[in-house]
């Protein structure tokens, strides 16, 4: 990903890019308006969380989900990790999507489609039950639209062993690149072949766990789970 | 990715798990052997760079590649970030591989099939020309075996517009699932479909340049490009 820093800053709706949203490098690659960002971060889904602690930077990847302008983690109560973040801390949050090789004919010149959001908040915990509960089925209806409704029902003892996170977007930045390799005006006339390999996740032949119920049949949403 | 914080911590090599490598949440899940941890970066090979300004933490996705224990990234010289990393500041490194989704029976053991590997270091910008030069040959040949050889050489006015950063890895760990969904001993008795949908990138017909010379084919190795 040369050329490709996704850093951030902040949509105009937010008041324009902030010092540490505001892309600098290739500034046409940017986007700061809302509905980018929102859009980028529910196709894309999964992201890695940053944070520092006294100073250390730290990472986790996991699920992100959104609704309006808040984005949304849940983890393990029990995890170290999710105790830093519910204390309030600044984080950063990143979602990637790669999208394809932009071949150009020169190493230079070799590229990457991709789709990146970064946003910056401070996550704090859900702890109301029912916002509890509402935020979960939100998470697996973006994820698996269909399957919340089959499911055994949470028990109360789940919901406390989860820690929910909400993060209000402060700061937000997109960057995308797609299309073509751009070479240097001279190297179109190499005989070298250029060109684009479009990348994404695909989604496998579904494997039934070998405890299933007899005539227990693969449910049709399997066809629309978000890949990101 | 409930239950996975991939937070992080040293390999036996290394003197064992580190206070901030090692894994407390389901440590069967986690490696710190080295050898698991080179292997998975480079099958990986897109992540994403956490640091810390002024204790605020910034990441950046990136492609990854490594030489004996240190890893490798780049980016423009122009780029604020591969400045502030050419400093000399402590980074956190994630990568990591969406494998699948494993589906039990309840939201609670819902879960993903993963890789990720967490490593720990101070980057160091790689000045010497032929050293950048071998890595950048490396890391292409990594990602696209067979392409390097064929590309317009790089220009020094190129190589000079291109920082690349080395990081020995301090600390690491690694963290993986795979398999069915583990779900409650009652749960198994409900008629719910439960299984995994095994998940991984793939490529897309290559779409030729426009500008391509007539009579360029496209070459054997767009068959082995490394997905990650």
């Amino acid at each position: 990903m040369r050329e490709d820093e996704s850093s951030t800053r902040r949509s105009p709706e937010l008041g324009g890019p902030t010092d540490r949203s505001k892309l600098r490098r290739l500034p046409e690659r940017g986007h700061y308006d809302l509905e980018t960002v929102h859009r980028l971060i529910d196709e894309i889904g999964v992201g890695t969380i940053g944070y520092a602690l006294e100073g250390q930077p730290r990472l986790t990847p996991t699920f992100i989900w959104r609704e309006g302008h808040r984005l949304y983690w849940h983890g393990s109560s029990a995890s170290t990790t999710m105790k830093d973040l519910a204390a309030g801390i600044e984080c950063c949050v990143n979602l990637y999507a790669l999208d394809g090789f932009a071949m150009g004919r020169s190493g230079f010149h070799t590229s990457v489609n991709y789709r990146s959001v970064t946003a910056y908040g401070t996550a704090h915990p859900i702890t109301n039950e029912n916002e509890k509960l509402k935020a979960l089925e939100t998470f697996m209806e973006h994820f698996m639209p269909g399957r919340w409704a089959e499911l055994r029902p949470p028990h109360q003892k789940e919901l406390r062993a989860l820690t929910l996170l909400g993060m209000e977007i402060d700061d937000a930045s997109a960057k995308t690149r797609s299309g073509m390799p751009k070479d240097d005006a001279d190297d179109y006339d190499l005989p070298i072949w250029a060109g684009v390999i479009p990348v994404s996740r695909a989604a496998g032949e579904p494997e039934d766990d070998p405890r299933l119920l007899p005539g227990v049949a693969r449910p049709d949403y399997l066809d629309d789970i978000r890949l990101g």
